[in-house]
């Protein structure tokens, strides 16, 4: 499992992931390690199982896979609103607990605190107190990091990468996952030349 | 720590949040729980510092508080968008690695399909092999779970609790958190009558 990286992040939910996964097998590849696309060992399960028993196969499988890998790539491009996928948080969180090394990226370049006032528009408000709120008076957190703080903290020895990408390439641009791979594999020993 | 339970959710976010708090853990402690919220025990940072360093040291209060505790419940009620807060996720995760038991509750008794639809609007879209997606194009999970499927892959003996409940009472309403506190007081052999 020492080259073995797990890939993670909101693409697979495109059309295309099946071609983002190939190549970020390949950037992976190029630099000595073997990347883990979700989908690719997944096992998918038999479709004539109802959906549900479907879904938990899947999550079983996928944590099999995690517990397998030496590391992980996470991509944390904010998601059906300001933050992360839920599923990427969910596997940062299980990585980490393994004190399996963590890097992250994303194509969103902007602090958290920016994206959730963007979200919001008009209906951010201030306490009293001076904090900022949601309209559901959920104070928006004022630590100046890319996401929730329990995500920031994770990743490992500040190897986060921002890339500011327009809408249309969020999910599909690779330059910030390559710059990930090459600081992983130089953590893990990786073996270019191989 | 065979008794201390983690108490993860958004609710830390309000204003109201050490109220909330504080009746959580008086709710544990009938059914001879220790409850942990966070923000008890996260020995608040030096406000001198920067804002950066105090959310990284959040974090690691964090961790270790959750390496001491039993097992979690989080709440997964949905926040800022269709899924629940990238912070419980990550924390679930982080539980789920350890091993520890994991009881959920959400006050959307939605499907998670039918929240993303909502959230998406007419927007949503079907594609050629008729799956669903947002308009960025990422598919719309159809296995009929309460959100994305390492999350619910996650919860221990499917115990997981809904209670649909009114906008203005959905981060502060606790009826699906007691069922879940008596779970696992069972689960883990709590003496009630301690």
């Amino acid at each position: 499992m020492d080259k073995r990286v797990y890939l993670a992040g909101p693409e697979v939910f495109l059309a295309m992931s099946r071609e983002i996964g190939a190549r970020k097998r390949a950037i992976c590849a190029r630099y000595g390690l073997v990347g883990v696309y979700p989908g690719d060992e997944e096992h998918a399960p038999d479709p004539a199982l109802p959906l549900t028993v479907q879904g938990i196969a899947i999550s079983r499988a996928m944590e099999r896979t995690m517990r397998s890998c030496a590391a992980i790539i996470v991509n944390l491009t904010p998601f059906r609103g300001p933050s992360a996928d839920v599923g990427s948080a969910y596997e940062m969180g299980f990585m980490r607990a393994l004190g399996r090394p963590i890097f992250a990226y994303s194509n969103d370049a902007r602090p958290y605190f920016e994206r959730v006032a963007a979200f919001c528009g008009d209906t951010m408000r201030q306490r009293p107190t001076g904090e900022y709120e949601d309209p559901d008076g959920m104070a928006i957190e004022p630590f100046a990091l890319h996401d929730n703080l329990m995500l920031a903290g994770a990743v490992t020895d500040g190897h986060f990468v921002t890339d500011a990408r327009a809408p249309a390439e969020r999910y599909s641009a690779l330059r910030a996952f390559e710059l990930c791979v090459g600081r992983a594999a130089a953590e893990l020993g990786a073996d270019v030349s191989g």
